[in-house]
């Protein structure tokens, strides 16, 4: 399998923390698509990913699977025993939801204040900006974090009682948080307990290096 | 269980096609909140569904599951022979995208458009519009049909042989389209050859009165 991504992504982090946890590092390719160059928006990577964004799965047939949820999906099942996609019909469906929300809510939107109320990617990637629909988006992360901390003041994990999706989707979230200087508010305790303990994770602590040892986050 | 929705609207479609597709609309209750006068934003119904958005899941025990994806997962999974979702690891890849697909490049871009560059609900659930993103996202879903009207000129359903959730999707952005009379493209052939097919099947013909007979489209 060959992942197209770039090292240092949040959304790549998804992929990259999910093949980890499933031991799948040494099944995988990485292939480098410059974000800054605008790599992501050639026809060439067009051809491969409709919506132009990062990672993107190819399989050894050259089968394509674009999307972090559905990446994480085909990986999960691979080995018949999923581990952050839940097993049963209910943990299915609230890892589903809160990982969704989590896009909704705090990813997604963190996404559009980077690219839309901040230099982005630079003038030659970034040729549409809305700046004021930014600012909405960063507010509106900015309360998703209180609602999730919300949520980690009753349970451990994202989705509960153990390690999941959601989480993953979380962690990708601080990661372009940080990327773009947008603090955990200090009030939010439990989110800001959460993170740490993410971090030391093998899979979240070794994600940038997994493609090349030699490269820094 | 509970299924709170409002009887036209294009997500609850999707989780009513879905429970038609399964069989399970005898295990279910409708609970209707009003879209129109903005049940969905009150402090109620936003304890129930961080997003205020419907459709939501409640389960007898209480649990709330909220998200199309997410309740299409549950409800597929709950005979343990999942229809819509996918078997095998390829098939749960392949729907996953495509599905998360049909809603960043069609439905909710349509319903983007909706909400800010149309009146919407109306003035008091709109509080805030920004018309600019509205009719790009307009833009974006136009583009989006004809990329899935290329995917449909290759195979019969959107991932691939059979039906699945995938397809349920863009049924819900084509129900939203009409309600805000955006047109399918005539050179989109195939997409307008596969809607009345679509919309032949019992489960999309008879979403609207699953909740009561008597309701009209
Ligand atoms: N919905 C996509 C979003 C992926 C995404 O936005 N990736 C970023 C990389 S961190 C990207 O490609 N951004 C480039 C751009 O939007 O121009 C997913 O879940 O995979
Ligand atoms: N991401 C949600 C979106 C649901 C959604 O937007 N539902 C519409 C009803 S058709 C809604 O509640 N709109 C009200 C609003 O956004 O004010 C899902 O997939 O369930």
């Amino acid at each position: 399998m060959e992942i197209y991504d770039w090292h240092t992504g949040p959304y790549p982090a998804r992929v990259r923390i999910a093949l980890a946890e499933k031991n799948l590092q040494s099944r995988v390719q990485f292939v480098s698509v410059d974000l800054w160059k605008g790599e992501h928006k050639k026809p060439e990577f067009l051809a491969k990913n409709y919506s132009g964004t990062l990672p993107l799965l190819e399989l050894d047939d050259g089968t394509l699977i674009a999307e972090c949820t559905a990446i994480t999906e085909y990986l999960d099942a691979l080995d018949g025993t999923p581990l952050l996609t839940g097993r049963t019909p209910l943990e299915k469906g609230v890892i589903h939801m809160m990982s969704r929300r989590a896009e909704l809510e705090l990813l997604d939107a963190v996404s559009v204040y980077f690219h839309h109320a901040t230099p982005g990617l630079g003038p030659d990637v970034e040729i549409y900006q809305n700046r004021e629909w930014g600012f909405r988006q960063r507010d509106k992360a900015l309360r998703g974090m209180h609602y999730f901390n919300d949520v980690l003041k009753k349970q451990p994990f994202i989705a509960g009682e153990a390690f999941s999706m959601a989480d993953i989707t979380v962690i990708g979230d601080l990661i372009f948080a940080a990327l773009v200087d947008l603090e955990v508010p200090a009030a939010c305790e439990a989110l800001r307990a959460w993170h740490p303990r993410m971090q030391e994770r093998h899979s979240v602590r070794n994600r940038v290096t997994m493609s090349d040892p030699t490269l820094k986050a």
